[in-house]
């Protein structure tokens, strides 16, 4: 094993979670490890990712978390403490001058070591760097750290962010279901979840199934084309049953077409990796029952709250962040690199994980939807496999510190 | 004082809160203490309000809770779990066939006690209860159990469940900011709040200024005339500070003439008390800054969440609901009707307080604004005064019991 010794850069990009600053706190710890060992001397943060890292805003780590104690509390810090970026890097063959640059700054600051958290398009950064670094002859180990609350990056059994995100999911499913069912009238709730692509998040508000005997009535993805005349006979069959019915639904149903079922309230705006802007699909469903069967119906959009919750974080969840960072930076001391940390598991029951990692080129850009057996026939619900797989991401209560009342935070 | 002996009554009614069953277990408490004093040999719930009682819809509380530690999960369970309703009563001198119904009905279940925990209109519903069993001669105490996440009722210093909620509010807020604040890119994010008539709900996205120094660069009240160029100067002002602008408002807030700020928005239904359903205020400033001010923007509803997320509900709030509960039973034996309990605040610092009671009809149908001392000159934040008020409402956290990763909720 060829001893590389220099200094590390870590960064945080895509949007953030409950648990990536225990991600980043994982990689701190990691590097703290390293510098006993004489191979890292300074860990750079890089403010909003490599957008900031070409302005050379970089913040000393081991100078800020000198108290370890403050780890602890950075955990239990939602969203990215370094601040994140959505910027895409052009093809590392593409002769642009900001490979150049970027190089020029690891060179000034002798930084050996790239620790890039975040979701597909972060995996897309560390795929390019790494490989313009091996193009280019600058010896640098690049390693890919997973956060994503969408749950659909491939490889790995799931991303950290995703159980804190279905925790909160979960539980406040668990709570909008005993608030509906408190009047007599027919009602319908829906409540709007989190997902374009993949409907990970949704299948979390099933999640009481086994445990208390309480779920929505009907669950609809994005991995199914929606159908409104059957949505609206499911939903005449669940209100037959009950008064209170709760629906979730991921807000990137689309129909049969590949049109968006929220189409009609979206903004139309996309962001740099071509994604649309959604919302609206709650809205959408919210009028088409009003119109078709005419009774009361809400609808409920979690929003931002199911990404930053993290006075709910799942403690599994936020235990498992800081593993993954900490070893992507024993991963990268060992030699590896252009490579994403995954999480393999290795049991149910009891639950048992281990690390690996995966060539990031092989992640970066792909998104892993929720498969067909977790999906039931009619395409409503999900299946009690599902349920195996969310339970143990849910499990276990972060405990914040608080002080008068309210968590507290940690700002770099 | 008469010793009234005979069976008690109490029925939820009105919107669910975080802490309603709190007081619920209060009341039950409360009245297993005359159970053992002799005074009351039975304790019914009516499901769903006098809606259920009309239909003598009762459950035997005592049976449910024999076991005392099922006390304690009701305690922490969202909601109403002995349902709720919206149902007004006519006039007490109406003649209405509707109140010799129920004078039946005591008389059937020899009910001598009745507790009906709620809010305003709620309270309305106890007046005109215990003025027409005055008027026919039959003896029943009737005791009004304060209980509104609004905070608008008269006379009480709080209202329990207000500090749950807040507690919420002010969390979620912290952590909304949080998330706001790791793009460069300037973006306005507007959380929209629940309150219909007055803003104390919002004031509470304010809780954090000297525990943190983080809060909402703007606020904006039902109690203040919205005017947009001044809100658009205002946002302008705030851009001009920091990129991540985060305001809160009320659903409620309206122009000079009264026209609510979300009616492009709004459904135009109404409840059977009269009140409009609202929302929309945050859409449609949202819509209104990025025709005006053109950056991103994005609105986020808080919606049922803030009623129901007992899972970080107040400790302080749910032990005064407790003990509101308990001191009407106590009131009730000690020969008090037609009366509402309410909290006095004693001291801030050490917080204390004392329970006491006022005339119910003083307070039936009557709401309490945010004062103006709470409220800053220029109609856009809170004042100082309004935060010491907040922080020992929202101070401790509840202890809900988690099975499997989800919190403990009781069904009667």
């Amino acid at each position: 094993m060829n001893k590389l010794i220099g200094n590390a850069v870590v960064g945080q990009s895509g949007g953030p979670t409950s648990a990536i600053n225990a991600t980043l706190s994982g990689v701190i710890r990691g590097a703290m490890e390293l510098r006993g060992e004489g191979v890292i001397e300074k860990l750079y943060g890089m403010r909003n990712g490599i957008e900031g890292l070409l302005k050379e805003k970089l913040v000393d780590l081991f100078a800020v978390f000198e108290d370890e104690s403050k780890l602890t509390t950075l955990e239990h810090t939602p969203a990215a403490a370094l601040g994140s970026c959505r910027k895409k890097l052009p093809e590392a063959d593409s002769g642009d001058e900001v490979y150049e640059k970027l190089i020029d700054i690891f060179k000034k600051y002798n930084i050996r070591y790239f620790f890039y958290i975040g979701g597909n398009d972060s995996m897309d950064t560390a795929d390019k760097l790494g490989r313009y670094s091996e193009l280019c002859g600058y010896e640098m180990r690049v390693i890919g750290v997973p956060k994503t609350i969408d749950n659909d990056l491939p490889a790995t059994d799931h991303a950290p962010g995703f159980g804190s995100a279905a925790k909160y999911i979960a539980t406040m499913t668990q709570e909008i279901i005993r608030d509906c069912a408190v009047y007599t009238v027919k009602a319908v709730t829906i409540i709007e979840i989190m997902g374009r692509d993949a409907g990970w998040l949704a299948t979390a508000s099933s999640a009481g199934r086994h445990i208390c005997g309480a779920e929505p009535d009907l669950i609809y993805l994005p991995e199914r084309a929606f159908d409104m005349d059957k949505f609206f006979d499911d939903v005449r069959k669940a209100l037959d049953k009950h008064p209170n019915v709760v629906i979730a639904i991921s807000e990137g149903i689309r129909f049969a077409d590949g049109s968006y079922v929220g189409s009609s309230t979206q903004s139309g705006a996309t962001d740099v990796f071509g994604h649309k802007y959604l919302g609206g699909s709650g809205k959408a469903l919210e009028a088409a029952i009003k119109k078709e069967i005419g009774c009361k119906v809400r609808s409920v959009e979690l929003n931002l709250c199911q990404r930053c919750a993290s006075h709910l974080a799942s403690k599994t969840d936020l235990e498992e962040s800081v593993l993954v960072g900490r070893s992507a930076v024993r991963a990268a001391a060992e030699g590896a690199s252009r490579v994403m940390m995954i999480i393999n598991r290795l049991s149910n029951d009891p639950y048992s994980v281990e690390i690996g990692k995966v060539n990031v080129h092989d992640v970066a850009n792909r998104e892993q939807p929720v498969p067909d057996k977790f999906i039931n026939e009619e395409g409503n619900g999900v299946t009690d496999e599902c349920i195996e797989y969310l339970l143990p991401l849910i499990r276990g209560e972060a405990s914040p510190e608080y002080k008068d009342g309210l968590p507290v935070h940690i700002i770099i």
